[in-house]
């Protein structure tokens, strides 16, 4: 028996498997609950393929949903997608012991609330990837770039389970940032994720190229992070002007690419449209700040029925 | 030889049919320039099935571009798509006489100036039209119901041309309505176009209802009149506030239908962007007028490449 602490994934997709072999890597015990890919990961366990190596391992337990857990976990790892139809609280509450440290490794604003208050007396970590990762089939994951992890206690500062974690994964091979603001690194990310995600999947599974060089294509951008700047700086979350330009010119620097955003739309796999936009929309409207440009992509989403039933 | 005026169809599709079917029934030489359909009206002329009854006619002369017209006609009337790969001056200027008046029935905001600025001389005629026909096979229209036309004088007044032609088209069965003010005419119907039109294809062919039924969409559609109602006003054409719930009501009392630029879409038709949004926006930032929905929608379209070459 280690005596690194105990980890359970939920969500056992790309990001989730990819994460966990990273805690297995670092010799933790991970298990895994798991719904439609529960057969082939107890029989085969997790393929992990990574410029880092081959990462697959088998986890320590495989459950399923409705499965009793034979210990509660020291770090509860979620990784679901953030989707109206999944309800993230009832998602957890069976594995959740009382020590048991919530980690969210998912995309978007105003996501941690719901499990905050769920769950008040449990430490929450929220996190951050920035990774390229793609499941190709049941139970096997291809990790192709990047891994970084951004991390800090919710809603701020590092508390110790933090740390502790953040070790774990830098003793496993991936880059960690931690943050005692961790909010406002979900704005700043949000700052380009709010415009150019769903702004792709309006357009069809448009690139980022295909975004900026369209007439008044980067003139759109600039006005939608504006206004999304606005909002953050309502929340406390100020930034600097020259951020636009830095996101503009980032996004020119690098290949055209289709977001994740659009590779789900384009594989028909429901898009975390609230998590990324329809919430930075509603905590303008509670302040009182108009966002004309998000509130149109938003509504247009709506319209075209790109709700994000699970 | 009648002595009621000739008249030649330049862009002989479902509208120009059709009002040139209006036309010859009230007597009028009635002669037409086609491209793809030119073998199809040269053997079997252009059938049109109407609730007024079958209107279907053969035209005086059948022309294709190129050919050279036996006489200048007493009105061109021409009714294709508004779209930046269709230069409607190079389309008219080989049939275009000393005395002829130039008719429009087209689609949007902005497009009678270039077709002013080429001929000063000739009167020009624009119409909207209220109508629902299509074409179902070369030389077939269906006019399905409706056929109202709103005229006047470009770029105001009704001069005495305007007056016959409008009395000629009274006579062929269907109702004008003159105005002296036909550009703030095409502002009111741009009301309704430049929202629902747009929305329609962004959301691939929405029906008025999904998009007023989308949470937020009657607010969008309602912010996007509002700004349609401002770059009017600065045009000269202010309107009721109470124009807007109308617009509102008078949808939601149809039943859900998908209007002209949905089905040019769905069809792969290319769209009327320019005439119907951009030529809007680009009169609103002429004046300095933030358009901030109409504009995000503009943008989306073009990062769609749902340019509207022919």
């Amino acid at each position: 028996m280690s005596d690194k602490p105990s980890i359970l994934i939920v969500g056992a997709g790309a990001i989730g498997s990819f994460y966990g072999a990273i805690l297995k890597k670092a010799g933790c015990r991970v298990s895994a609950v798991l719904r439609s890919e529960y057969d082939a990961v107890k029989a085969n366990g997790i393929s992990v393929s990574s410029p880092l190596g081959d990462l697959s391992y088998r986890p320590d337990n495989v459950y399923r949903d409705g499965d009793t857990p034979e210990e509660a976990p020291d770090y509860l790892i979620l990784c679901v997608k953030v989707l109206p139809g999944v309800d993230r609280v009832s998602l957890v509450k069976p594995w959740m012991g009382k020590n048991t440290r919530l980690v969210l490794i998912e995309n978007g604003l105003d996501i941690e609330r719901e499990l905050a208050d769920a769950f008040p007396d449990n430490p929450l970590i929220s996190c951050l990837a920035f990774i390229a990762a793609s499941r190709t089939a049941p139970g096997v994951v291809e990790h192709k770039a990047y891994g970084k992890l951004v991390m800090g206690s919710f809603p701020k500062g590092i508390d110790e389970s933090c740390q502790t974690l953040a070790d774990l994964f830098t003793e496993g091979g991936i880059k960690i940032d931690l943050t005692d603001q961790v909010v406002g690194e979900r704005w700043r990310k949000c700052l380009w994720n709010t415009p150019f995600n769903p702004l792709s999947v309006i357009a069809n599974g448009a690139d980022t190229l295909s975004i900026l060089d369209a007439e008044g294509g980067e003139d759109l951008i600039r006005a939608m992070i504006r206004e999304v700047m606005a909002v953050a700086a309502a929340e406390g979350y100020p930034m600097d002007e020259k951020v636009i330009e830095q996101n503009i010119e980032g996004t020119r620097a690098m290949p055209a690419y289709k977001n994740s955003m659009a590779l789900d739309y384009l594989n028909g796999r429901p898009i975390e449209r609230d998590a990324v936009l329809g919430n930075v929309v509603a905590i303008a409207k509670h302040h009182g700040i108009a966002v004309p440009h998000l509130n149109t992509v938003l509504v247009t989403l709506r319209i075209r029925g790109l709700l994000e039933s699970a």
